[in-house]
């Protein structure tokens, strides 16, 4: 990290690699360490392109920090697919551990087609999560069970609050060292109950995702992203109160936007950075060792 | 309600209109009449069409019990806004009264354009339903607080959830009799609190509106309601759960849906029965004096 300079406002920063959907694995990696950004956050689907070990020495080789590997879950569905997760989801941990990720993103998956058993459904994800835990924490991988807005509850994410994915990870790990939660503002932002499940949630904050929500929704709501400052969401005050409860790590933009992914990887990671500066790097700092 | 026969299973049905939003009040009323549908949701865009007067006359004669009227609220926004919108509400309560609605539904509002303080604006729409209260009250209006899906939440309503509904309600009106909730099946069943929310509000509920969810969710998501069993809600569960509660009034079919739409009134009409019938009229029979 010879580019970081002490107080360039960016010693929190990572790069989601689907925020430069673009850019290749290398290219993302060359990219952060170029711009002095300090972290990257990996989905499996570009480091299968290079293969696990070509992205895990690349990784390694650039003292960049790996804040999350994306993804794992999709615990519900029939007994078939319900196996062929599991497979996939100790892949998943065995990647993570691979490439140093550490924390292994996971998205809970939602109803099965025709299905409108949602307590039989979250009941899935729950035995899912208790069951991959030990195999993680045999791998020295966290899980991080995140919450996806409550408009994929159907076909995405069973798991929709804060609160829910908190009570998952205490019920699988009552030690809160190996399953936490992944926040994401985008899909928390609107929580009424947001900031007290923060406060509760404390060290089980295993990684922290930023975008800004966007009004209107497109029609594709999974695009619906945006940089920070172009949408509705308090960032800077969320960030505030993942701060206050000694999160130490980075925060992971992770946009997803089909304008954004029209521009060049360059240009999107400039704006990355410039927006991160706006917004959160005076929080940042004030939690820097030395800092007044 | 002369075509109403006991035991056909329609005891408990209202129609709101804007699921059959090709027809003009009078064809709504008519429709429901001559179907032996007993009740009947109002918009107060569909009262204007025909004036207040014409429009309450209407329903007194047609023996039609008003489940609601939609909708006042709004209260978010600069004072000018909020100024308009207070007295926009008085005028609601007074249609309400006049329709003999007994019960007007609250849309909170969105945050104001280009805001991002989501506790403040939350605080104008508990400023603005307490303001409203006494008012209602004194028409003998209740005032039914509409939690919306958080999709919804940055333009069109920042109250999101049963439990912070219900959280509003009691701050507005300790006795319960005056400020209630509008559970609608569309925007709360994702909820993981919801069945011990519903539990909590027991006689708050004051208005019970029912569609099913669909997916994918159209492009514009206002739209992607259907009738019962077409969509993920396990309504019948939900309405069990209401019920329990001892909730005495009937269940609003209202679905926003351009399909249904498009489609004449008396086929929509005509459906909206056969799925009250085959999800709904087990559950509302049980709960019928001599029924078994």
């Amino acid at each position: 990290m010879a580019d970081v300079v002490a107080g360039d406002g960016l010693d929190r920063l990572s790069l989601n690699v689907w925020t430069t959907k673009g850019w290749s694995l290398p290219e993302a990696v060359a990219g952060c360490v170029a711009a002095g950004v300090p972290g990257i956050g990996l989905w499996r689907d570009k480091v299968a392109e290079v293969g696990l070990d070509v992205a895990a020495r690349l990784v390694r080789d650039s003292g960049l920090t790996v804040t999350s590997l994306c993804r794992g879950g999709f615990f519900t569905g029939d007994a078939a697919h319900r196996a062929a997760a599991a497979s996939d989801n100790r892949r998943a941990v065995y990647e993570a551990a691979a490439l140093g990720a550490g924390v292994l993103a996971l998205v809970a998956g939602g109803l099965p087609s025709g299905s409108t058993d949602l307590a039989g459904t979250r009941a899935q994800v729950a035995e899912g999560v208790a069951a991959l835990a030990p195999y993680a924490a045999g791998h020295g991988v966290r899980l991080a069970i995140e919450p996806l807005h409550p408009m994929f509850c159907a076909d995405r994410a069973v798991i929709s609050t804060l609160g829910q994915a908190l009570d998952l990870a205490e019920q699988a790990d009552p030690s809160g060292a190996a399953v936490g939660v992944c926040l994401d503002s985008y899909h928390v932002w609107w929580d009424p109950q947001l900031l007290a499940q923060i406060g509760r949630a404390g060290p089980r904050i295993f990684a922290f995702q930023v975008s800004d929500f966007l009004v209107p929704i497109p029609p594709d709501a999974l695009l619906g992203r945006g940089h920070l400052g172009d949408g509705v969401i308090d960032v800077p005050a969320l960030a505030r109160a993942v701060l206050a409860t000694g999160y130490p790590g980075l925060i992971e933009v992770e946009i997803f936007n089909q304008d954004v992914w029209d521009t060049p990887g360059e240009q999107t990671l400039r704006t990355v950075i410039g927006r991160h500066r706006r917004y959160l790097s005076a929080i940042t700092d004030a939690g820097r060792p030395g800092s007044c």
